[in-house]
């Protein structure tokens, strides 16, 4: 099974918005184990979005298209796929209804061209998941076979029947009908009755080769048996994914699987992994320390509230978080948090400040960074040199680390350093 | 002139990296007023990415592919224009050399296949620029007439000699080529001999359609004249962007129609202008307040410390901010800023936030925020409820605003309201 991805819009082209919907899809088709070798842009023209979809099939067994279904009159999907089915649009009375209805429920006008949504080309089945006004075309095409193109296409992928599948671009829309609609149809189509589950470790630390290094044995085991396959991810700063892939028979199996591999991949990479799926460094923070109710004070001079910034990105935080001091001026540090005068890029410091966190924000553990973001050295410390201190009711610790890189990194890798800090100090506490 | 982009890398297409290069690339050739109706993604496979370089020759006069130039047995893009060109590849030892004089200059040992990157088709001609060790590549291909595709080609794009550009996938290494090579070759091939500057207006707080209703009598006057355009784009949390773009004959010309349209903008938009170009809400700030002699102080609740972020991001903020504090507690607002003990989220302690953000860290100005950012209500007040605090010399004030929206973005339009607010009062002091 071969499917590919056209997505629709003019704005695409011009660079006003980047396409991630594209992105979002080629991985699902990835994890769903079906390939895909082409993705397309185009804009909202007609016929040159009528050859994309011609080629796209003659090339693969299913397109996603994604985009172009509104209600303005540059929305010209639906046209385009009648005109690649060969046949013409008519009005869904049901499609209509349930548009009405969206509205009526909101409080809200219906303007008149909201009902060009309801227009589905003759042979086109509507999908039953619709979050939007928008609905999802599932839309079957007849391709004779010898319309294969030099371009990749090939014979299994040339006769018989083929589906155009057209999801807006609205990405919560488009991503709620792909995952519940369009995948499972793909995976029947396939023949596929296997079920597909996978599942991320979150880990801070180790480089790609060193987490491969420690797999190296569940992997070749994996290779042997096929039953689930495991992939690094980069997530920038954020450290890197561990995803774990299984396929089974059944959601039962495959969970099994997964749970299996999740606890070997855990044992060798240790507290390195500090989350899975969803998880954050800042969730997974508040989290350990909510469950030894503990609360939080910060005091952040090089990372300039960035730590306290994240934390309160989390709703409920403030049942950990008291609070935070940025010192930016030095004498705030002195005079603030009670610091005595040392260099401000040092280890007293770092000390000092997280204790003086603890004390003025009546915090039972202290958080502290101060250090040279750069481009400019800061009191003798070479850009890019950071301290960061820990105080807890067991005594303080601080460590010395150093991004050579540009200031916004520095501060954003001061940042989940220190969190990490925390994060394992706290786990070792109970070791 | 027709342009296509063509992006290599299978990477792309399982969505583990989004390609951002395809937008940015467009983007410059909209400004650059070159058409551009595809773009397509293609993984790492000479079969494919062959047929995707043929085809977007067929439909266009020039094609730029974007990656797959490393070093690595992967990066074959060489090679599918060699075969698209009909030529063989051959080493260039001038390329040679400024590659190994490149790793030395590094101190750095040049690893063997680094040379491939010095692998040339027969007949193309190097880019000067090379800010890497990927040279990008300006490679002619003759095409028969009579090879017009049905998918949107037409009879000016069919005959003579179209150009293929290969630039690496390393983004700021591939800006700097399109900019100074890619750009004006296809506009000398365009028989472009005029120049194409573009100045851009940061404005808060006009919707869309009020900026075009401002600016309706100077864009018929440049629709009649044709000596500039003006287009708005959006810029998500951070307000809309005005983008002058004017053609003319020489810089000098260019800047001149730039520097008359953007005067006459700026009268009728007035102070929701908040900057031009680089600029961004904090650094405009703070060069206010640093103009001014003023240094600052922040009390943020309900931005968590987004605020003292996006400040402290900006390098020599020190000069201006003295520092934050976090009070996340309420208790914290009574305690180390002196509140007096009322609702939390109201005008009087937004006004005691901010006053106490002057006295405690010792600042001529004090910003305050304090607020429900959702999803819980919090001391009675509804969710996107916020209370801006400003404090200065000659007195306090307080605005209440409503974000009807998910936490992240209440809290991210607070932080540029508060610091517009802060803006707009230091603009109407001087007048």
């Amino acid at each position: 099974m071969r499917c590919e991805v056209v997505a629709v819009g003019t704005e695409l082209l011009l660079g006003q918005i980047v396409d991630t919907n594209s992105s979002w899809i080629g991985e699902q088709l990835a994890l769903a184990g079906i390939d895909s070798h082409f993705q397309t842009k185009v804009g909202d023209n007609l016929g040159r979005m009528t050859a994309a979809l011609e080629q796209a099939l003659d090339r693969s067994d299913a397109v996603i298209v994604c985009g172009g279904l509104g209600p303005t009159p540059d929305d010209i999907t639906r046209d385009a796929i009648a005109a690649v089915m060969g046949v013409e649009l008519h009005r869904d009375d049901a499609v209509a209804e349930r548009i009405r209805s969206m509205f009526y429920r909101r409080d809200r006008q219906m303007p008149a061209n909201n009902l060009q949504q309801a227009d589905v080309p003759a042979g086109a089945r509507v999908m039953d998941v619709q979050p939007g006004t928008a609905p999802g075309l599932i839309c079957p095409v007849r391709r004779a076979s010898g319309s294969v193109s030099p371009a990749g296409g090939d014979a299994t992928a040339a006769a018989g029947e083929k589906v155009i599948y057209a999801v807006p671009g609205v990405p919560w829309e488009m991503q709620k009908m792909v995952s519940e609609c369009v995948l499972p149809d793909l995976q029947a189509r396939a023949g596929e009755r296997s079920v597909i589950r996978s599942r991320t470790l979150r880990t801070w630390g180790y480089s790609e080769s060193g987490l491969a290094e420690l797999l190296e044995p569940e992997m070749s085991r994996l290779d042997a048996t096929g039953e689930a396959t495991i992939a690094f991810l980069a997530s920038g700063m954020e450290g890197l994914k561990v995803r774990i892939t299984a396929k089974a028979a059944d959601d039962e199996t495959a969970q099994g699987v997964l749970s299996g591999v999740e606890s070997r991949a855990r044992e060798v990479i240790g507290e390195a992994v500090f989350g899975a799926d969803d998880d954050t460094m800042e969730s997974v923070v508040l989290a350990l320390m909510r469950s030894r109710g503990l609360t939080l004070g910060l005091a952040e001079s090089v990372t300039g509230g960035l730590i306290a910034a994240r934390l309160t990105e989390v709703p409920g935080a403030s049942d950990v978080l008291k609070g935070a001091v940025v010192p930016y001026d030095r004498l705030l540090k002195t005079g603030v948090l009670g610091a005595p005068d040392v260099n401000a890029v040092s280890e007293e410091m770092a000390l000092a400040m997280a204790a003086g966190a603890c004390r003025v924000l009546g915090a039972d553990v202290g958080l502290a960074t101060t250090g040279a973001a750069g481009p400019e050295s800061h009191e003798a410390a070479e850009p890019g040199t950071v301290w960061i201190g820990l105080h807890l009711d067991d005594g303080g610790e601080a460590v010395r680390v150093r991004f050579n890189m540009a200031r916004t990194m520095v501060r954003q890798l001061s940042t989940i350093t220190a969190l990490n800090l925390l994060r394992t100090r706290l786990l070792s506490r109970d070791g």
